[in-house]
């Protein structure tokens, strides 16, 4: 069958179930209860503390296929994940689901813990790193499931992503479980990832190397999800949990890119008072943002928020007046960190309010604009984030499905070329992002529009802006870099794509050799 | 059938279903899922703000039979309850049910709603006033469901209370329905209370008399359980917010009893580094509460955490180093609001974190100490906060049976009599604490410790204080005020008396006359 954004899907994948197809971005709607863990109690003088993961898989009864899930806070910095598998192997279990929020380099280990059958189901939102590549190349036997940050919280809140044991890497807990993310040897700031986990996990196990006195202040995760608390040596590497890409790039054929993408918001109206915008940690995404506030700034005008993952560039545009709230999932370094802590109008939010399509309305919904990357982008404005050039996968939507569903004005800000491949194409590899909730794709040179929308192009048009026929930024991309060979797959399908409401956006395929 | 506290129950109460007998403190485990409300999708430019109640009536489809809950911060002062229930009689509709956290006498108008068969059904963990007066009375043809504050949130998360829409009164709201109880002409401090009614409820409505720009700061209860927005001129008279009862006595003989109190936890050990205790919002409680934070400061010890019902003596507490945090569901005056909105040690939590006997662990699991009141206690200890000398409905456990069951020492502190009659009696008319989870009896003749604790007697009689038996204090109180006539019941049931996890440990009959 055919879905909306033209992919050919089987109804049914082997190790996945039926295939729900997506339909457009706002037309499948939940038809279902939120999931029900089992109710507990736990009376007074009850303890929670464990001594070592060992005893947490035998109190808990942890058996073969059964799902543990993570997050991915503390990203390339991570020792937990590797931490649970590394005892579930010892233990000889078998069939194992992995939902981590995402996969990093870091979690190389998983690649043999595959192979030897104590891993046989991966979901997550994002994997870089040994596994994704894994993946692509055919290791597992079931698909993975690709979703996005709503996504996974809307799995998870509506049963579909069944987790038996969440393990929560807690940079701070009480010997009661209560769980910050704020101080610590390990503080990562935002615990927002892990909260639909804790809220929905059959088992809750905090894993901690920093425990305080009860009761801990803030309270991220409160104690009434939490069944056990863990002390170990270290949860993560703090260099591994505050990411390289957090500063503005210095390239000046980004910060042009970043300009035309800010004088896009300008052009359509946005600069304004309440502006509420999002962008990535990359350092083009952070050049439009500094672009956007110069902008802001001349014009006297405050935004109300911004969200997402967070910078030590929003904090500043917060200190500095020039931004009201930030309301945050994850944070990418010391400053956001701090600043969470200490702050009182840095949200702490969960996933799902940040993001997830299947609540009374996630803060996405409230987004005026947001600027997104793309790994290749089709002449229907479809873009892929998933897989690379060599049809590894590389990534994925993260909140890029999201936040562009979400946005009143979705800015993709891409170089024409990337690693002398063209940028836009006519036909992604791999659908993350559909067309109709992108509108506008700014290069270096030139500024396409989505047909969708004739009032914006004008706006822009108007404005004096260089705006050009997607068709023929493609064409100029092609005349540099010639047309690229097509990726070559085989037919089995290794990996699917989930839209944020849980039909079938595209898969991917298995890569030759 | 007899319940654990010798309780002679019927199998099945009319307008009830069957009774589940009290079997003990800690004996009645949890054997459901938690309640699993219909998933919702929201799509962005769908707006959630209502002209009016009435509107909301029409937009949820509000009918005959369906339950409408409502939360007490407000007290005497609040305005949402009635203002709700006169647009249901208005609309003709009949057999509601209402779930109100506390009915006050403020509410008065509900006796009418009862007579006229708009509401047919009332649940409450503690009702003053003309309401319970009226049901004590036999108004109702269904009894009410008198529960504690954390069988409240447990029968909403177990799906024991179902409730169809929950009306949260918001002292500030943005319009996509995040709220705080900490600004505006209405705050009330902690939302602590609304929030399981938020999580469990199929429709949840927010009435506000302040609106404030997107998004809020600090967020007590998420957008994402939000459905609609209403803005009312008033939702409450702050005067009746702010109790009267948050001073410290000074009648002496309530102050020797709070110095008694205070010197049962002393002598008990439990004047150390880390204590942690609960104190009520009354004069007696909070003058045991000062004797106590005299004697830890001249152990040199620091308090870990108090809890409840926050007054501004447990905030100087906390600002004169004497406590580290205070953990908070519910604010009795204006330097507790002031200091929820300003302190980050100063947490807001909900009712289910605080009490709720089936989740991973509340928070009343680890409190050292308890003061708290009666208006009866028998020698078994069983206490009665239910019933008043006339028999009718003039209170609640609130969270008193919570506390009890949590602490490790539970104190009772009560003059021997009350309006001239014995305080100690053979048989209290309404059990709603069980003797098992109280420890210690405190009057201004002396101290019964429960004979279920030997080595806390030896304690206390090591210590010097004046330990009497509770048959003595109750022929003392005899000698002076005459051995009191018993209450004229007739058969009828028109109130069942919940513990905490679900059973019935007692039933309210209708008095005579």
């Amino acid at each position: 069958m055919l879905n909306k954004v033209n992919r050919m899907l089987p109804e049914n994948v082997e190790g996945y179930g039926a295939v729900r197809p997506f339909a457009g971005a706002f037309q499948t709607l939940p038809d279902m209860d939120r999931y029900a863990p089992l109710v507990k109690a736990v009376w007074p003088g009850e303890s929670k503390l464990i001594a070592s993961i060992e005893e947490v898989f035998a109190k808990i009864g942890i058996k073969d296929g059964m799902t543990l899930s993570f997050h991915h806070h503390f990203r390339d910095g991570d020792y937990v994940l590797n931490m649970v598998l590394a005892v579930a192997a010892k233990l000889g279990l078998k069939n194992l689901g992995v939902a981590s929020s995402s996969i990093f380099p870091v979690h190389a280990p998983l690649v043999d813990h595959i192979k030897n059958g104590v891993v046989s189901q991966i979901s997550c939102t994002y994997m870089a790193g040994p596994v994704g590549n894994a993946i692509a190349r055919g290791v597992m036997t079931k698909p993975a499931i690709l979703r996005t940050h709503g996504g996974r919280a809307r799995a998870l809140e509506c049963g579909q992503l069944r987790v038996d044991v969440a393990f929560i890497a807690a940079p701070a807990a009480d010997d009661y479980g209560n769980l910050n993310g704020v101080s610590g040897p390990a503080a990562c700031g935002s615990l927002g990832y892990a909260m639909p986990d804790s809220e929905y996990a059959d088992h809750v196990v905090a894993v901690t190397d920093h425990l305080v006195p009860y009761p801990l202040a803030p309270i991220s995760i409160p104690q009434t999800r939490v069944d056990y608390v863990v002390k170990v040596d270290a949860i993560g590497d703090p260099k591994g949990i505050v990411s390289g890409t957090t500063k503005i790039t210095k390239d000046p054929v980004g910060l042009k890119i970043a300009q035309s993408a800010a004088s896009v918001v300008k052009a359509a109206g946005f600069v304004k008072e309440g502006l509420a915008f999002q962008t990535g940690a990359g350092g083009a995404s952070l050049a439009a943002a500094h672009f956007l506030a110069q902008m802001m700034e001349e014009a006297g005008v405050t935004a109300s928020f911004t969200m997402g993952g967070i910078t030590g560039y929003m904090v500043k545009m917060m200190n500095e007046g020039r931004l009201k709230r930030i309301i945050d999932v994850q944070d990418f370094d010391a400053e956001s960190i701090d600043s969470i802590r200490d702050n009182p109008n840095h949200l702490e939010v969960s996933v799902s309010l940040y993001a997830n399509p299947y609540n009374s309305g996630c803060v996405v919904n409230k987004l005026d604009t947001v600027f997104l990357g793309a790994t290749e982008i089709d002449t229907d404005f479809n873009v892929n984030v998933v897989t690379g050039s060599n049809g590894l996968i590389m990534g994925g939507s993260g909140g890029h499905s999201d936040a562009a569903s979400g946005a009143k004005l979705t800015i993709i800000v891409a170089n024409l070329l990337r690693s002398r491949l063209p940028t836009v194409v006519d036909k992604v590899l791999t659908v993350t992002t559909p067309g109709e909730t992108v509108d506008v794709l700014v290069t270096e040179r030139g500024i396409a529009v989505n047909p969708r929308r004739p009032e914006l192009k004008e706006k822009l048009v108007n404005a004096g802006l260089n705006v050009r026929d997607i068709h023929e930024l493609k064409a100029d991309a092609e005349r540099i870099a010639g047309k690229p060979n097509p990726i070559t797959t085989t037919d089995r399908i290794v990996a699917l794509v989930e839209y944020r409401d849980g039909t079938i956006i595209d898969v991917v395929r298995q890569v030759m050799g």
